[in-house]
């Protein structure tokens, strides 16, 4: 099924017709797995808003909880609702909300901040020290509802589609990274063409880039990227990377690179592209820690590196939306599958086999979620 | 005539077969006026090029010279030959000359700077104490020949037109300005349309910008506006800007003003119409001191105002190279007349008239060019 | 009397004691003058600190109020508490406040913004287009007690006298203003020596500059400006800046100016003292528009000059924390005046008159705040 | 010997007097070892000065060159003159160079670059791709007499040692790694308090630093580095670099790292005592590849690594030159040993044996340099 561009014709839920209960994603117990259950309804505390999920994104992250990896068996608290990327709509506001109307749609922040410490105080609340992450320290949108902070949503540009609109958070990664550093006039490497990456083509090319060269090892993740717009893709395995930029930059080498896999080959190749001076910009988690052979590749190069975490709040929101407001990002190529929440399982392996760009879910009781 | 992209095509001239007089463009005395007259080909010294002139374009400096304005009075020494945009093919180098070669089309700098002050020490040789300009204060590019400095020759982009490569010097000015702030996912305003702030319009575009809000107060000029892609363009002596902005903005206001015009009106209005926290970059000249609203205007508001002259020596050409020769960026659109050198008092016209871009001279004896 | 360091030494007051009511100043009505009078306690509401006030300051600003001038009358809506510059003493925490213990000693930024507007989600807070300042639109510090938002708290640094403490937000002003553009290493004009001038000559040294240039005209105040340690001061009535500047910087010129005054001969002549390059900082509020030669003093010369309102929040408060602590910023000699909160007018004239630093209020109720 | 202050007082020497022939330290062959020989005074070629030699830094890179290591092996052609940091005294002039006069004192950057590439021309002339280095590829200062580009000249500030004057190019990495992120204000961490480690805890001070924290395992050094006024000084061999951090700043941790020792630990410690958003900026050169923790100890928190080489030329000149001229900045301290050239080899195993700060040798013929 297709992104539908039809976000405004949904029904809309009076609050008085609303159940007690609804279903959702849940990571139950400490192992492998998620349960697909009827929970309640969350209530609306003051400050927050009460959202009727209607997309919600699929990321990594979640198979990492349904697998059990170590990272999740240290850090979730079972039960917990999955889904930390998602657009709802706003069916009901809790005491000392006015800025959002009924009805609003809007994309979430999945960072919660404690507003407080020397990061948030910073500039940085993106690396708050007590930040805790819808979907996954608290209940998130695999959900028919969600309740979120107000101060963590964010109103949906009225042109973009409801596919878009769900993935505004791992897109909000995209734009972070990219704008980490110089893009304007710049010659840009995307090394990984994972969903992310391939966001970080499109948003690299509308915010400025001179050319925007994508890498990875797989043919239907290129292939998306060639969709992206990327000038030229570069499939590692076959190619060298630092040789197709020589030839692609006439020689000119990368000014930045956004990376975007945590391998650390992909490190090592983007190290060596950048011209000297150059940025490159880590998103993506290496599975462990990997050794640089510093003074060739950043040292004497003059290199910087940046370690990219979650999204400037809410400063990338701002330049997201104005990228998508104003038409000059279309990440629709990226969304290649939209199916009901309730195959929840089925897009974990969709994921797992790799073979996907971003999926999409759809809630219980809405056109193309299924039956409730 | 329209422009041509045929650069490839034009006969190269034998150092042999040159002649040793050539014609120019030369103000000649001290007071109004200047005139096209026989002068000896310069002489190649150590550390520079010869080049024979294939475009060059004409600069509102250019008229204020003829016109001899006050800040020519004090500035120009006469006889000089005029002209500081063009491009020419290198027919002869200097001592010490070896990363150019006999045949290499170099659009050139035209800021002669001394390398050794504060400025040029601080990285701000834009800014140099004792700059000496091509076609001011050294003889310049209105003629069949330029010597030049290897320093400020930049081999022009492979895939530009001839006219575009002319035109480097003063695209320069629109990429330093509009570079000199954010301009990725921002919204620009270019205040002010003539050929540097039509160039703006296109760089803003290419480099990223969210959307682009030209104003002025010339139809024609608008139009040419409309014809650089400008996302609105807004006729100031019709609609007020700062409402367009709005409107145009969904609320958010400018980010950035390119303020092109040297209007005093134009500058508040630019800084109405900028968000708080934005900025706007001056390289418009007054005419004349003029006052401003500070606490309204650019206190209160924390704006920051960039005094903009020449281009960055030489981030500014790496940036523009880039941006033209990834085909990002495309000007031709401005460059409204292409005509012989010989006809230069009528070029001089039509910058007095306000009814042209850029307008490009073809000097004698190439095709185009007139007789010789 | 001189300002005390024994901080530490004041009683405290239980809950149970406090009165319900306090004295405060008052500007209670629309017209020139303030009223000292009995009013209730205020509340303290949900996300609020309810602080016993220990020190306040008085700002031009009280001035502007007291004598109604033109801003006032379009700003304040009586009746209202005066005074945004305060320390204070928790003594009670609202719903929610957990990270504030009862007895600490807190300073206080003046700007409550509302968090959701474009500014406030872009980092730039202190531009919010909704700020309410304490003191001036809601009850202020001029009391006994006063309820302020917990976001608005900082922990006062311990090792600071209470006096310091209650001018952080002035001394912020100043942080904010020097900070805005490179100091280290950097020659820095301060032109103003008022208080918040007074403290940036502190704030630059602290922070770094290589030599700090100080002008006003009044005798009183650059003596002041000696014991702040400025490495030169230049009273501008009898000698050039330029000159002075040139001279003590070995021709090198300023880096940056931090404008304190709002007198327009004195941004003229800070532009002018500035090398090629450089940045001028304006806090100083003229009295009404006036001009510049732009195309002399910020065009050629490629000037940015930036527009400063408050305080980053909360960058400044880090960096001001950062620098108090550590011991490196004293600006003792700049507080020339602590007196009763009860003379609030004499503060008043003192400040018309001229011959002041900083003048700091005692409450009523503590050791030398006089009777109560 | 300690330091002298008297540099005016050296006798000039006049073009005439001069031998045909000098002392020189000599790399003569490809295998371990350098001898001190006569070799011809160097000609004086169009744009360079001559300078007699008054003082050199003998530097790490000196001792890997004697010792031969595989970095020498792949870089030096012998037979070559060493010494990279001197200050000499101009002594002639090539044609065309006229900002120095015979008799000024001038210090000098090592890098010669070819201000042509794209380094070069972004303003990022320190990573030039064709640089070429005074005492590595070209003859350098350990002789009487050295030949320089006119352009890497710069003039000593009078105020400062001969000895001072003598070192600025190795003052100039460590003020190039500290002005490479924030430094007003700021936790700054030293790891590593060789001879450019010490030098910056004096930097991080004068530049604005509110607290700077030196580590190392050497007592001697930790030693020099209490001299040089850090703050703190950790011995990592039995302290937590980590727990003191938190301790001396309150809990902020660290804003700023500069690595100057190269050791794999010291940048994982260094990374780890930095709050969230930090930078680490690396000047020292690891001996071989190590592996990072990347997740843990750069991207969760999002830090920035900066590879730092060189001096940025000449803005790090300007900012030493202002910082030295001011006299905020002052390294006496870190240059422990001062002894004739001739004892080239007594330097090198001071080097060898780590019981010293920065050595400085005297050339022959001069006070103090022993006989010629």
């Amino acid at each position: 099924m297709n992104p539908s561009t039809a976000a405004r014709e949904l029904p809309r839920t009076s609050s008085a017709s609303r159940a007690r209960t609804m279903m959702a994603v849940v990571k139950a117990s400490a192992g492998p797995g998620a349960e697909i259950r009827e929970v309640p309804v969350p209530t609306c505390g003051p400050g927050e808003l009460l959202l009727r999920v209607l997309r919600a994104g699929v990321c990594g992250t979640d198979l990492h909880i349904v697998e059990w990896d170590r990272w999740s068996q240290g850090r979730i608290k079972p039960p917990v609702t999955l889904g930390h990327e998602f657009v709802g709509e706003v069916v009901e506001r809790g005491a000392g909300v006015d800025r959002f109307a009924i009805g609003d749609r809007v994309s979430c922040e999945s960072h919660i901040v404690c507003g407080t410490c020397l990061s948030c105080r910073s500039g940085n609340a993106h690396v708050c020290e007590n930040t805790r992450i819808l979907g996954v320290d608290v209940n998130g949108g695999f959900a028919q509802y969600v309740a979120v902070p107000a101060a963590n949503a964010w109103r949906a540009p009225a042109n973009v589609s409801i596919e878009t609109a769900a993935v505004m958070e791992p897109l909000g990664n995209a734009v972070h990274t990219a704008f980490s550093g110089p893009l304007s006039g710049c010659n840009i490497g995307v090394t990984g063409c994972g969903p992310i990456g391939l966001f970080a083509i499109g948003v690299a090319r509308a915010a400025g880039a001179a050319r925007v060269i994508a890498s990875d090892v797989s043919p239907y993740r290129l292939e998306l990227a060639r969709s992206m717009k990327a000038d030229a893709v570069v499939d590692v395995s076959r190619e060298s990377l630092v040789d197709r930029v020589r030839e692609v930059t006439l020689g000119s080498g990368l000014d930045g690179v956004l990376e975007m896999s945590g391998n650390p080959q992909a490190v090592r190749d983007g190290l060596a592209a950048l011209r000297n001076g150059g940025r490159l910009s880590m998103l993506g988690l290496p599975k462990e820690p990997f050794d640089l052979d510093w003074n060739r590749l950043v040292i004497f190069k003059g290199i910087t590196i940046h370690g990219i975490i979650g999204r400037r709040m809410y400063e990338t929101w701002v330049q997201m939306d104005h990228l998508l407001a104003s038409g000059r990002l279309d990440i629709r190529a990226a969304i290649t599958h939209v199916m009901p929440m309730e195959k929840f399982h089925d897009a974990i392996a969709l994921l797992r086999g790799g073979n996907a760009g971003k999926v999409v879910l759809v809630p219980w009781g809405l056109e193309g979620g299924g039956g409730a």
